[in-house]
């Protein structure tokens, strides 16, 4: 096992310890957890992410429900150390079905909302990741271009690999758990991270990532949070600046939101995968106006998401204020692929290191 | 400009060339067309694919809306054609925006519908695939992973890439257009295609593609064309049987059709991307009770989808009537993962090799 797997099962062992020595003890077993619900998520200032707040819950076994509750604990830290034993993984889904197979049928899961939230329980109280109990999501997918040299160690072995030199158009594939990479060597300036598939691919048509020396993160809309934890570790062991770069919309703020500040769901964790410093570069409300970009009206939902946005923590600056503003008026929303309409290469050889250079990024 | 560039801008300058001599000669221009609609597709008993049938639209200049449509048509050849010319691509929203730069204000399209039709109309009438046009889809994303070694011609360079050590885990990223690849050497006895991320990374970890010479490709739900052209180009090409493993619902019987025998919205691609001859692994409705799987309820759509199943001449044979009629009696579907109740190991050291024992493959 390596130090970090080990270090993972004692906290997980730690935890199913303290049921125990609660047992030997005569106590009633119950384990206590920040309320993860909205009201108990804060804007924490200093570090600009979100973070939970003060208040707890706990799960006690003075209830068949709550006794329940624990026994499904202990069956899965199970499972999860014998996992980190044997260097295994597995997906959220199989330890749904998994639990199927447990001997004691009370463990079983009831459904896969109850086994992945026990799993995040599981992350806040033991501080672990869920990456670091070697558990997989369904689907992650997004990929990386850019003067990047990486070592990914594998189950199969090291693999060294450039992620300009040694891939296909395709790019790099960022593996699930991106904690196996070490960074070997880069020429990146600035790392770039886009929203569509469509944009990522133009970019690396019109060789963006050689001429700018960028990394191209794709985000895939929502990012994985595989995505959003090599974007956060590139900026913080590279030291480098981080920019987002989606369509015009008030669901694409929010990427740009859970890119930088973290989420809701995820506020536990928004030290690992919270990019507090990463910048927006567009499509702004401004620059639908300025170059007269080809745009659809805002739905009722447009309208509603950008109204709770000017009340959301993360957007209450003078130029999130001001853009939403002005969207909110012109009632219009542009994608980034807009763009094209003033050529395939408007977005490279203007739109951008216009941009780029008014962020102070170039 | 490659051979197979050149062949394709003279096709689209040929037809170009047709309303011109039709202009020249007095004729009032027209395009025509197999009548794309469901009535018009056919199952081709010999090619075991789908095929339009005999019926085909005029697209005349006779009308105003005939004309606009010849216009957009023009106007779309010619920015293809400089496109090839150049050697670049685009995707098919870029060509939408695109048209409101043109310099006749009536070639806009009104809607992306509109610009995805006219190019599939091109399609037909040229006898070029979109691929060949370079027009790439907003997203494609599917991987390889197993004893493959490859040639990608890429925009930069030419990249030789071995599908198992030469990348990370995420594996090889299927380029948009796979006919920029060569097949250098192989190892491979059989391609197994997977729907879901959660199975390809579990067969991935258990190394089901180094114990079985197997090339693992993942399809990521209904696959992209470049997942099936590559899919049909290895079994062609190689000569390799091609097996296809979903979740045991309609839905997914459905993503089995489409690798074997192509989809009604790309009918007129079926000899490109289909491959008849890929055989259905499961989870079979059979599987669901042998193996005795955790399930859903059939909704009210999966019964009704099944139902029309009945009524697809890709499912009538003994086989597919046999194990629909077993699942509309049972009332249950189950996932890939659902396996996963039987041990983490169960589908590579059971389940896989006692079904492709028996299908033969093994």
């Amino acid at each position: 096992m390596s130090t970090q797997d080990e270090r993972a099962r004692q906290q997980l062992i730690d935890l199913a310890a303290e049921f125990y020595d609660q047992f030997a003890s005569g106590e009633v077993p119950e384990m206590t957890l920040p309320t993860r619900t909205k009201s108990n998520i804060e804007y924490d200032e200093d570090s600009g992410v979100w973070v939970y707040g003060d208040r707890t819950s706990t799960r006690s076994a003075n209830s068949v429900q709550g006794a329940r509750k624990l026994l499904k604990a202990t069956y899965t830290i199970d499972f999860l150390a014998r996992q980190l034993e044997e260097g295994r993984s597995s997906t959220l889904r199989e330890l749904y079905y998994l639990s199927e197979s447990w001997d004691a049928d009370e463990a079983a899961f009831s459904s896969q909302d109850e086994s992945n939230q026990l799993v995040e329980d599981l992350e806040i109280v033991s501080e672990v990741t869920r990456e670091d109990f070697h558990m997989r999501p369904e689907e992650s997918g997004a990929t990386l271009m850019g003067p990047l040299e990486l070592r990914e160690q594998t189950r199969r072995g090291e693999r060294e690999i450039h992620c300009q030199e040694d891939v296909g158009e395709g790019g790099y594939q960022i593996p699930n758990n991106p904690d196996t990479i070490d960074f070997l060597d880069h020429d990146i300036d600035f790392i770039l991270c886009v929203e569509t598939g469509g944009m990522r691919d133009r970019l690396v048509e019109n060789g963006f990532d050689t001429d700018y020396n960028a990394l191209i993160v794709h985000l895939k809309g929502q990012p994985a949070r595989a995505t959003r934890r090599i974007t956060k570790r590139l900026h913080d062991e590279l030291d480098l600046p981080v920019v987002v770069f989606t369509d015009g919309d008030p669901w694409s703020y929010r990427i740009y939101g859970s890119v930088a500040y973290g989420s809701i769901k995820s506020a536990h964790l928004s030290e690992y995968l919270a990019t507090p410093e990463a910048d927006f570069v567009g499509i702004q409300p401004e620059d639908i106006v300025e170059y007269d970009l080809p745009t659809d009206p805002l739905a009722d939902s447009d309208v509603n998401a950008l109204e709770s946005e000017l009340d959301d923590p993360r957007f209450m600056t003078d130029y999130w204020e001001e853009q939403i503003e002005l969207q909110l008026d012109i009632g219009k929303k542009a994608e980034q692929q807009a763009l094209a309409s003033r050529g395939l290469d408007f977005v490279t050889d203007e739109y951008l290191p216009t941009r780029l250079d008014e962020m102070g990024v170039l």
